[in-house]
Order: C-alpha cells, then structure tokens, then sequence
C-alpha cells in the first residue's frame, strides 16, 4: 500500500511525555499531532499494592484495553456509515486475559493468552451486513492492527451469539 | 513456556464494557479479575470535530498510547528492582506513528509505522546494566509483547540517546 492511484495516504501521529511521580505513579502528558493538533491530555497512572503502588490511579492496562475496546467503536460507527449499512449503538462486552511466567524472583516473561470481544450492533441489520461492519472496523482500528494476538469476535444476532 | 519445574504461571484477567453514548462517546467501566480483584475503573472517550465527535472526552489512541508508555515504565521499575540494579525515576518520551491508507470514501485500512521510545532512567549505572533492565521490562511489558510492530527504544547516556 498504497496500490492504486486512488489510495489517499494519512499519517496519524501520537507525542507522549510520561513522568514516574511515585512508587509507581506515572503522569502523563500527550497530544495527537497529525491528523490534525489535538488538546493536550493528561493522564495518570497508578499500581495497586499487588504491585508495590499506592492505588492513587487505574493502572496502565486500565488504559490500555478502554483504548484497545473504544478504538474499535469507533471504527465500527465509522465504517458502518462508510458503508451505508445501518447499526444502532454499538456495546462490547470484553475479556482480556494475559499470562506471566516467572522463573524465582527474576522479572517475569507477558505473553497474550485470550481477547474475545462480544459486540452488539443493537440493529436488525441481517448478519452478513454486521459482518461486513466488522470486518472493516477491525482493519481500520489502529490498535487491533498492531496485535500480534487475534481477537475472538462475537456479534449478538437475534438474542444469541454468533462467532465471526 | 513454561520451561522448568521453577517457573511459576500466573493469569492477568480484564473485563470491560463499553457502551456508545454520543455521536462518538464511549462510556467504559472495567475491572482487574486477575490477580487480584482490583476496584472498578470508569473511562470516557470521544472524537475530536475530525472524526465527527464532540470532544468531551480523550480520544481512544490517547488512552492506548498511555497504557503502552506506562505498562513499560511500571516493569522498568520492577525489572531494576528484581535485577537489583539501581535506577532513577524514568522517564519517557513517546512518538507512536501510524498511517491510514483509504480509497475513496471506503472505510480507510490502518497500520503501524513506527513507534519510537526515548527513555531516561535518571541514573549513573553503566549503559550495560541499563540495557539489561530495559531487556527485562519490555517482556515483562503486556502491552510491548503483543504488539507487532516494534518499538526502537533509546537510553539517555552521559547526555546523549543511545540507540539499544
């Protein structure tokens, strides 16, 4: 990619300044550059005493899979109206599930384990078409792309869910 | 992994739940099941005029972006200290950097392109020493590791960055 005349290219820039104000606190300060120059904002981060914190804010992970879930929300309003297929207010219930190994006390070793996502469009919008939403919101979530790991989606069609 | 009968496995454990909530809004609430129960977290995201929100709240990527810095400066942390090797207070300057690739008014198709950590670890300890805690914490890291695209860190050394 690009691979055609008609592909438009953008670039989508983040700056982060992140500061250890803590035992394990963290604040940070960041923007959004490119598209366009976004407010400043400002976040904190903290552990909770499994972790040697004092708990005075969520923790990065916190942080990290709203993002990972909100992203694709986004995306799912954006390419359904991209695509003229009609949803209604999308909900996703979502679980994370990471495991660590650790040899002794020496640092231990993260690795993904399970994502599944299970999302409901609220919509009477036959399956194929919901199905189509998604998979376009999914190649233009900016987090979901640079996952490593897949994602189990679910969509809630007529009272159940249906793998996709 | 597990590799030997001395390592120990243990389960990180997130759920979710987002709901949409404006034109672009997210309200969140999520909660750490694992490894300990942890309190409830509540999130809001939105979209800038850009992307047809309302800016009522961060946007998406400014929460992932801060899981990914802080998850690292949290295991930067823990690495020195389970290495025991001395370390400051850290710091991280962040520049993440996507691209978007869109064909017409098709929902566009999202991808890494380089993401990029200056790191300060405030500290006197030899270059090499530093190098084996930032080795540690970017596996320890649960965001780093699942991440395909990957990350070109550098140390601040005697007053100048050092590519690692």
């Amino acid at each position: 990619m690009p691979d055609s005349a008609d592909t438009k290219t953008f670039d989508v820039v983040y700056e982060l300044s992140a500061v250890a104000s803590g035992v394990m606190r963290n604040d940070v300060r960041g923007r959004m550059l490119e598209p366009v120059l976004d407010h400043i904002f400002e976040m904190a981060t903290d552990e909770g005493g499994y972790h040697g914190g004092d708990a005075s804010a969520p923790p990065p992970l916190s942080y990290f899979t709203t993002g990972l879930v909100t992203c694709l929300m986004t995306q799912l309003r954006a390419s359904a109206k991209r695509l003229r297929i009609p949803i209604g207010l999308p909900k996703i219930d979502a679980r994370i599930e990471w495991k660590g190994d650790q040899v002794g006390n020496l640092p231990y070793v993260a690795r993904g384990h399970a994502f599944r996502f299970d999302i409901d469009l609220q919509t009477d919008t036959p399956l194929a078409e919901q199905k189509r939403v998604l998979a376009a919101a999914t190649k233009s979530c900016f987090v979901e792309v640079i996952l490593n790991v897949s994602i189990h989606h679910r969509l809630r069609i007529d009272g159940k869910w249906v793998d996709v």
